[in-house]
C-alpha cells in the first residue's frame, strides 16, 4: 500500500469547531499534505463565507465534509482513533508525542481506518471524548504558552502524517544527477591552487600553516562539479598570465 | 548551550508579507515553539489589529518585532541563513527538507545567529533572496496543491526546529564547532571576487554569462566559515596586490 493511499484512509475530526476560519484553514492544511476526509462533530457555523475564503483552494474537502451529531458517529467504522491535545492531562490513554502518533496512525492505517480527533479552540477535547481513542498525542510546545491555533495544530499533524508515511523517502539532500570532478581534475585544481598562492607570496612554502588543508577541506564539502573544477582553474590561469606578463 | 537558548538566537524573517492575520498567526505559532525574534522585511500592513487579534497571547512578539527595509538588514548579523519555500527550483543553494533545514539551523544556533526566511503569500522569496541563504528548505507537501499557509508554514518550521533542539539536548549532542562566516563577510568576500575576476579579465561584465551564480553556488555548498572568507579574502587581495604593483 503507497503512500497516497495510507493517507486516504485517516479521517480528521474537528469537533465543537467554534470558528469557521479554522475550518478552512484545517481544509487547506489537509490537502497540502494529501489528507481528503474531514468531519465536523457540531460546529458552531457551517457552511460558512470565512470557512471558504480560509481553505482557498482546499474547498473540496469542505464540500465533501461530513457533519456528525457527535464523536461516537464520526468515529464509526474507524480502527485506530488519537486524540489530539495541546496539554498533558490525566487520561486512560497512553500519551506519546506527534511524531510518534503519526508513525502508528500510520502504521494502523494500511487496510484500516484511522483518526484524528481535535477538540473545540478553548476547551479541548473532553475526559470523555480523548478515552474513546486510542492514545493521546500531544505536540511538544513552549510550556509558557503551548496554545497553538487549531488549524496550526492540524497543520503539524497532517504534516507529521504525510513525513511518516513517505518515511525515509523525504529524507536526505537531493542529489540529482550532479557532474562531478574526478579524482585527479581536483587534486590538479589544488596543486595549481598552491603554485599560484606561492607565486604570489599568500603561501610561504617554508611556513605553510594549515593553509592547504584548510582549502582543501573547504572544497572538499562544497563537492566540485567538473565544469566548477574548469571554472576555477581557468580563473587561476587567468591570473597567472596576469603574472608572467608582469615579469 | 540548552534547546531554549539556541531557539533564541533564530530569527524568522517575513519578507513583503500581504495580510497583517498572517504576522499575527506566525506570531502565535512562534511563541508557542519557544521562538521570539520576528523581522518583518517590508510588509503591507503592519502593525495592525487583524495582527494582534490573531496572535492572541503572542503580542509580545509583535511589540518586538523589528521592521526592515529590505533582506540584507534583516539578516545583518546572522551566519546561517535557510530560505522557506513550498517548491523546489533552481537556485545556487542546495535544497533539503524542513526537518533536515531545522537540524542544521539548530547546529549552527549554538553560539551564532541563524535565520528563517519566509517569502511573500504569493509571490514566495525571489531566486535573489533565496541565493542570499545557505540552504533552501522545503516542506514535502502534496505535489497537487502545495500551498501552505504562510503562518502554517511557519508553525511546521517553528516545530520542527523545536523538536530538532530537543532532540539535540536529549542525546547530550556537542554542537556549534564551527564558526560560520555571517552574511556580510560572504557578501563582501563575493564582491571582491566578482571585482578580482572583472580586473583580470576573466569575468567580463557585458557578458557575465552564468559564472558569479556557478561560483556562489559552489560557495553556498561547502558552507563557508569565517577562517575560510579570511583565507580566500586574504588571497584575493594579494592578487590584487599584484596586479596593482604591475601597472
Amino acid at each position: 500500500m503507497n503512500a497516497a493511499d495510507k493517507l486516504k484512509n485517516i479521517r480528521v475530526v474537528l469537533c465543537g469547531t467554534s470558528h469557521p476560519g479554522n475550518i478552512g484553514a484545517a481544509a487547506r492544511a489537509l490537502k497540502t499534505m494529501g489528507l481528503t476526509r474531514l468531519y465536523l462533530v457540531t460546529p458552531a457555523q457551517f457552511p460558512d463565507p470565512e470557512a471558504r475564503w480560509r481553505a482557498v483552494r482546499a474547498t473540496d474537502i469542505l464540500a465533501r465534509a461530513t457533519l456528525c451529531a457527535n464523536l461516537d458517529e464520526a468515529l464509526n467504522g474507524v480502527a485506530f482513533a488519537v486524540a489530539c491535545s495541546a496539554r498533558s492531562r490525566e487520561v486512560a490513554v497512553p500519551e506519546v508525542p506527534a511524531r510518534e502518533a503519526a508513525r502508528r496512525v500510520i502504521d494502523a492505517a494500511s487496510g484500516q481506518q484511522a483518526a484524528l480527533v481535535f477538540g473545540n479552540e478553548t476547551h479541548g477535547l473532553t475526559t470523555a471524548e480523548v478515552n474513546k481513542c486510542r492514545l493521546l498525542a500531544t505536540i511538544p510546545a513552549n510550556p509558557k504558552y503551548s496554545s497553538l491555533n487549531l488549524a496550526a495544530a492540524v497543520q503539524v499533524f497532517a504534516y507529521e502524517l504525510r513525513m511518516a508515511a513517505m518515511d525515509g523517502a523525504a529524507r536526505g539532500e537531493k542529489s540529482g544527477s550532479r557532474a562531478f570532478a574526478s579524482f585527479e581534475e581536483v587534486e590538479g585544481f589544488y596543486e595549481q591552487l598552491e603554485r599560484t598562492m606561492v607565486e604570489v607570496g599568500f603561501l610561504n612554502p617554508q611556513h605553510p600553516k594549515k593553509l592547504m588543508p584548510r582549502l582543501r577541506r573547504l572544497f572538499a564539502r562544497a563537492q566540485l562539479e567538473k565544469e566548477e573544477v574548469n571554472i576555477l582553474r581557468g580563473l587561476l590561469k587567468a591570473l597567472g598570465r596576469l603574472r608572467s606578463g608582469r615579469r
